[in-house]
């Protein structure tokens, strides 16, 4: 199974590096997407190296897609090639994980409409602009969308996460 | 099932953090210790709040014990009453996960003499010198103690530890 994350410089380091280390653990592969191959550099100063850019990933070679929070996602928005990696994936009904700021990515990819989802407080109002039906929960899942607010829903949003993979592998 | 971390200021944040979130993932209570309660701040920014002073833990309470590495250990080593916590889990063979620098604080503790582990490569040879089996491995299990090297090692380091925690609690 391969997963793939998405994100940029100014992410937030533990939204990145916990489902990066517990993903492996799974023996998930998992790579990184950025605008940019190369170091990426996130808020606190812990960096990855990004496999691809943006517009070199074939989003159907991955299984599983996680977009954390930070101020990496105000960057990825702006991608189209991003947007299209996520909207591809949601068509194809993969596991998607997103916290924090990572919804930003969604609604600019125009898929939150009539979705449950939960974000980061400060983004809450732009969730619902788009059409997002939000709840401020440690953990909300709608279908194959797994989304949480912030660093301490971690535990939550992998353990919701791998259990979705697992449903969605069994009926796939 | 109770878990306890000892840390300090300076520790390496992902090396706290990654197991403080994993542990509670399996549905463990994690509570922290440091020299003293309150704010701990590490390396990178990232900061816990330490929910006992070294000299007010009972290790009895406590079923596991993590020690993170980075820049911490070096004070924790110097705090006798978290070298006796450390010690009182070895007693009583319950499982003790070190990493990177962590194992300053076991080689402190006189923990070290003929027992298999890994540590960062630049404490190596005070490991090998305090009598220790130095191996160069990702995760290195000795009966109650998992030792790794580094940030890339925690997918092994606690997929091992969580095995060990299994196997010990069968046989207690």
């Amino acid at each position: 199974m391969k997963a793939l994350i998405i994100t940029e410089n100014e992410a937030e380091d533990i939204e990145v590096l916990y489902p990066y280390y517990r993903l492996q653990e799974e023996g998930i592969e998992v790579k990184v997407a950025s605008g940019k191959r190369g170091q990426i550099t996130f808020k606190h100063g812990y960096w990855l190296n990004a496999d691809y850019a943006f517009d070199e990933v074939n989003p159907d070679e991955f299984d599983l897609l996680i977009i954390p929070g930070g101020r990496g996602p105000e960057r990825v928005r702006l991608n189209k090639a991003a947007l299209e990696i996520v909207r591809r994936f949601f068509e194809s009904k993969k596991p998607v994980a997103a916290i924090c700021h990572g919804p930003q990515v969604l609604i600019s990819a125009g898929l939150v409409k009539n979705r449950k989802l939960t974000s980061w407080h400060g983004i809450m109002d732009d969730v619902k602009a788009a059409g997002g039906l939000y709840e401020d929960k440690p953990v909300v899942r709608d279908g194959n969308l797994v989304t949480s607010r912030m660093p301490s829903d971690l535990p939550y949003w992998m353990n919701e996460f791998l259990s979705a993979i697992k449903e969605i592998k069994a009926t796939a």
